[in-house]
């Protein structure tokens, strides 16, 4: 758990910057989702409500540290200062010439840029109206999360949540392994030790019915 | 819209069959991811609350059609029946002998059984306890989201948006294009023709200063 915590503290990942955030809640939210996928760094841009916002602990569900090194900025810029890419998320199309990434790619894309030193920044918009082409364009591209066009609206925990999830596997973090990886196979003769008992078995039980039958119903069990 | 509905509607998709799901407004926000993806069968296997449950309508922001159809069920029996492959989530790893999937080999395997025809489900636990280790053994195998070891607490929706993210992914939905994509590149001859009117009105705002690095700013517009 140390070691974990230490992980997540050290390695360096893009900062999540969200731009006018209104409700305390969601930056909670995005502070959870955040840790959940070791993505330490959060900036806020002209917050709505006063911080530090107490609205936001409950949702954070206890990823404070996310929330106390949280970094609350007036403008844009200071939230750019010092980085060299940015990204922006949207989630609809803008008549913009701007390269549009999947989030698989974008995270590939700030995983190349941070494994050489660079700081990378990903976009937030706000609640409603998400960020104006204005601040699109001081990205270096969007990321579109590939939604069903029918039902579009996702929110910003849940759009932060896929971007966390994406740099995570982009940074090489791994699913847990399965136990079957660490246990050795039976040796043959051992599993045709068991196959004997359990045949032995079945036949004692009067399993092998009709007897012409029998063999493919070893078989199968063999199988 | 209309048509990204029909959709939705019509492509198979694996069912998400939550285990003695507690709070309805999980229910709710599980709903609504599905739809942002595009998983439109959602089945309830005895759940705490009386169903219809009205704390669900809020957090399922309008995806009233996963709530309006989905199934409750007694049991898992009853959930899986006339399923062929099931896969099962859990934050943590069990000592079970079954194979570990991450969330994007899930989805590739849920895509290619339902391409052939079957029926398949995803498993998500109760909001405390999770799955049992009898339920778990009722799946194929094991999905593990690849969340940060020292905060792992991925609420019920959260599991489920990575799967229904990765589903979408599998199932070949794409991201919006860029503008990009479709703007016509400038002709060779109307970009020396933007360069020329370009640095003629960068010389007469005496930009080039001092004049021995004309050539490499000249150069460094270009490029």
């Amino acid at each position: 758990q140390g070691l974990g915590s230490l992980e997540a503290h050290l390695r360096p990942a893009p900062a999540f910057v969200l731009v006018r955030p209104q409700l305390g809640e969601n930056i909670g939210a995005v502070a959870r989702v955040m840790l959940n996928f070791g993505v330490r760094d959060l900036v806020l841009v002209d917050p709505r409500d006063a911080w530090p916002n107490p609205a936001a602990r409950g949702p954070a569900s206890g990823a404070d540290i996310v929330l106390d090194d949280a970094r609350v900025v007036a403008t844009l810029d200071e939230a750019l200062a010092g980085c060299r890419y940015a990204l922006a998320t949207t989630a609809r199309p803008r008549e913009l010439l701007v390269p549009v990434l999947t989030p698989e790619d974008a995270a590939a894309q700030c995983g190349a840029r941070i494994a050489r030193g660079e700081r990378v920044a990903i976009l937030f918009g706000a609640e409603r109206s998400g960020l104006t082409n204005d601040e699109l364009l001081r990205a270096d591209g969007i990321v579109s999360i590939p939604v069903n066009p029918a039902f579009a609206s996702l929110n910003i925990s849940q759009a932060a949540l896929v971007m966390a999830y994406e740099w995570a596997r982009a940074d090489g973090r791994a699913s847990f392994s399965s136990e079957l990886d660490a246990a050795m196979p039976a040796t043959k003769e051992e599993f045709e030790g068991f196959m004997r008992h359990l045949i032995g078995a079945l036949e004692n039980a009067h399993y092998f019915f009709p007897e012409h039958m029998r063999e493919t119903m070893e078989q199968n069990l063999r199988a």
